[in-house]
């Protein structure tokens, strides 16, 4: 299994290593010390030895900090890890309800006055100006954690493969000679990268570094003349030949070669480390230069999306209809997520699952990010419905989707929930739009059908992907925050949802990718894009209340389940085959 | 009439009187010096003495600017009026398209290390900063164009009257004590206001200043205590009583009142002007501070809006049954505009309109800022659009309203366009949202139907619309610019529109309202808004193509007309009646 069920809160260790990092803390002066999440590449996973915050706290939620002071220690978690904290940590820990409370605003009120230690490798620039403009004062210090942490694990070593160009669409040399003419377009000597995505990216490689997300931990540097240096345990690379303009290094050179860059240095404050940062003496601030290129896919890679999708289709159908009978096995949340990783593993070519399965049934499926443990783990019961988002990682490809399914009869007002996320799932798969527009213009769109029941989601409507690298892609969202214009190649979800806490919870994503649409007979926009949808998985029929539908929407279903059974029912046995058909039978 | 058609472009005079200004440019060693549209109060409309752009240049747009050197005069209009302009100024004068071309830009190339001199009067500190960050040197001077205004005209001085209580729904001692208490929580001891319909709404009264909006042309000073010092001519207020705590002193004293401030000063930098701002010393940079409480009008002036709409509407039906037989009577556009307007003078209350009525046949709909005048005005012909955009100005509200109208049959792709324009303003007066959501947010949901088909409309979906004063109002807007929280009682236009160039243009527009929508059965957001629609005057049957419409649509349409009909045929006579009848009937 690429996932585990186990309980991972063990709130007993906590209370000894809040006790050991106060010790240190107080030996190096350290009035406040932040823990975050992130390690020094801002990743969503990180590797086993930078599970700092859990270590200290017990805390394993994807998001969230703790600031320690010699009397308090907070954790900071949003809305999605409100239960989960209290469940994790010893009382030595407060938790806090961020981003209602912020870091400022709570030490405010415990710590007026006090300076903020961080490791420098930890936090960026956008984050220490933010402490700064506050009128803190900051102390950059070795990370305490780490002083403290016996038998830390060692950093992550796994071999680096190539991503072969007829995958990649463009040779490392091509994107590298890009970022080059960038470079000197803007008069800078070079750019310095620390999100091992846009690394990966840039020269076609991948690795194993961290769970789900199959990047290479490394740092590089960019030179104006194509010049590129990565830096990276040379050990991780005996599998793969890089391009003939990188050079490698050692991670333990970065900071040095990054103080030796004489120039501009194109540089983004929002993800790099304040140590490097530090030593940049000419920064230029922008968005980290591979991730617009990355966002736009090329041919091959959306070649590989639709293949990787196909291919991911039939292990979800192969699971839908399996799931047909579950309520009467007594199917419990895990045995769900087990059987689906295992039809997805019979593809013979999965490399990960892309991030851990959300098996969710009846109320767990209000909880958008619910992950089931032995704990938690719910049975599948008549009347519920379950919630199933997951995804898979192919070298061609990642996949996300998700789907809700009735298990039995369901009251009228959850059916009328689902045909409203899923009208608003359609609004989105449907539009047509001008070069310009961005997520937060259109946001609204797959939102209309739910407002006017006077009913909402509280997380965006879509996010975007990678290739075979994170499913949770920037800078493209379909978000009110995303304000990057949509182009060709990008590839974002689609996932309006509705959810009754202690009830119930609805959520229906494709993934979608922005294309060139047809012209149109009296068209006047001069570049209309539209969107493509990658996912063809059948959606519940029993779950929709057939007359709220409009014709077009009835249209869209038909023309969507047509090519579902088009596409998949040769790719399964009868009895799938037959379940195909059913399922997707004109309404 | 309440407008003339006159052709106003006379470009004989502009050459003898640039050649004057930059004798008196020269004269005070002023190397560039700027003439914007713009008064002291930043208004839409200006006083004659004002305006100093048309008697330089010739150019009587609504918005533009000139930059003259000693040897070049660019005069930058938008894209509404490129055409115009070449009509209207001499050849010593360059049309610049703007915005597309900014001043700095045409600068550098032109006079590229030149000051900047400009009357700090008539322009605001942002305007003023940027130019400064662009690193060029800014000199105040007086206005350089009145020292050369023979017969200038004097400032207006139009009688002030009072706007009553039981139509503003709030006392100028309410709203003047909401904003002294606004000040004490910001720690500021004073603002000064420089918007005239902010001081109109705060004081309420209105006045007679400048053509078809009611503002008193003013300044003011409220303190933290309540304490209002009204600037401006007192022989304005000979028939207006001010509320107790407002003293009058004359526009000649404000500077030095202001200069005499001492604490924080509340002041909007957008649209102060630079000589106050100047005098300023503890400048607490916000919004005015009237804005956001005009914006959200009183239960009393909802009602007042709902009132002149119903009476405004008797006027526009009245005149769209007219219409039914205007081309075989030769109507011209001018013939259509005067007839309009006399319609709405026998509601015997019509105080104004509130814009110069857009009359425009043919190709001339295409132009969605067209003024006809004796040169331009066309006959309404067979087989062509007429589009019809105007609105009054009732002591007890402001209406604007669009309706485009079929001349004859018209041709397939005319109808498909009528038909996504008006789906667009259904989908926005249908539409329910969360409070929170913005313009911005949802100006999207009005054009699917045409982004879909490849159409769209290069301005906004909707602008705010003042209580009896300005037909433009912000801070709220439904555009991707409306960035202010929408909020009850915010009146907003909803007019999508369509336009090609030489061919036709469509617009459909009614004014709406933010209100509390009505609870939900499953609602689960907690502030659930929705618009309340003000303009009832039928929707040309027409030119809908019927199968393009959604079930939900065709009932809008059918509601909606079965209101007009309810609420209009015992208004109107006869004849109207019958034909009221007619055009409401169901489809």
């Amino acid at each position: 299994m690429f996932q585990s069920f186990d309980v991972t809160a063990s709130p007993d260790q906590g209370p000894p290593r809040l006790s050991a990092l106060r010790v240190t803390m107080a030996e190096h002066g350290a009035e406040v010390f932040v823990v975050p999440r992130a390690d020094a590449h801002q990743g969503e996973y990180v590797a086993a030895r930078d599970e700092r915050l859990s270590w200290l706290t017990g805390f394993t939620g994807s998001a969230g900090f703790a600031v320690i002071t010699s009397d308090r220690a907070g954790v900071f978690v949003d809305g999605r890890y409100r239960v989960q904290v209290r469940e994790q940590v010893a009382d030595v820990f407060e938790p806090v309800d961020w981003p209602e409370m912020s870091l400022l605003g709570w030490l405010s009120d415990v710590a007026p006055n006090a300076k903020i230690a961080f490791d420098p490798w930890l936090h960026t620039p956008k984050e220490v100006r933010g402490w700064q403009k506050a009128g803190r004062d900051v102390v950059p210090v070795e990370n305490l954690i780490d002083l403290v942490w016996d038998n830390q694990p060692a950093a992550p070593a796994g071999k680096a493969h190539a991503q072969p160009e007829d995958l990649a669409g463009r040779t490392a040399s091509e994107k590298i000679e890009t970022l080059a003419s960038t470079l000197k377009d803007a008069g800078c000597c070079a750019t310095v990268l620390t999100l091992p995505d846009s690394i990966s990216w840039l020269l076609n490689i991948r690795g194993s570094d961290v769970a789900h997300t199959p990047i290479v931990q490394a740092f590089a540097i960019v030179t104006d003349a194509g010049k590129t240096i990565l830096f990276v345990d040379p050990a991780k690379l005996t599998e793969v030949t890089l391009a003939p303009e990188v050079t490698v290094a050692t991670p333990e050179s970065f900071l040095v070669a990054c103080g030796g860059l004489d120039g501009k240095v194109w540089i983004d404050p929002a993800t790099v480390p304040q140590a490097v940062f530090h030593v940049i003496s000419q920064p230029h601030e922008a968005r980290d230069l591979c991730a617009l290129p990355k966002a736009s896919k090329t041919d091959a890679e959306i070649a590989g999306a639709r293949a990787a999708h196909a291919r991911d289709a039939v292990a979800v159908v192969r699971f839908l209809n399996w799931l047909e009978g579950a309520v009467e096995r007594g199917t419990t949340e895990i045995d769900a997520a087990v059987q689906l990783e295992m039809f997805r593993r019979e593809t013979n070519v999965l490399r990960d699952i892309s991030f851990e399965t959300i098996s969710a049934a009846g109320a767990h499926a209000a909880l958008p990010h619910y992950r089931v443990n032995t704990q938690s783990n719910a049975l599948l019961r008549a009347g519920e419905v379950y919630l199933v988002d997951s995804g898979g990682q192919y070298q061609d490809g990642t996949t996300d989707i998700t789907r809700t399914v009735g298990l039995g009869e369901q009251a009228f007002s959850v059916r009328q929930a689902f045909t409203r996320v899923l009208q608003g799932m359609i609004a989105i798969s449907e539009l047509r739009f001008p070069k310009g527009i961005s997520g937060a213009d259109i946001d609204a769109v797959a939102r209309v059908p739910l407002w006017r029941a006077g009913q909402d989601y509280a997380h965006g409507t879509g996010h975007g992907v990678g290739s075979y690298l994170s499913v949770h892609e920037g800078p493209q969202r379909l978000a009110r925050t995303g304000h990057v214009p949509l182009e060709p190649g990008m590839i974002l979800s689609n996932e309006p949802g509705f959810y009754v806490e202690g009830a119930f919870g609805i959520r229906i994503e494709n993934l979608i990718v922005v294309r060139p649409a047809p012209d149109q007979p009296d068209q006047s926009i001069e570049t209309l894009y539209e969107f493509e949808t990658l996912n063809y998985v059948p959606i519940d029929r029993e779950m929709i209340v057939m007359d709220m539908l409009r014709p077009d929407e009835r249209d869209w279903i038909n023309a969507y389940h047509q090519e579902c059974l088009h596409r998949l029912a040769g790719q399964v046995d009868a009895e799938v085959a037959a379940w195909l058909h059913k399922v997707c039978a004109p309404i």
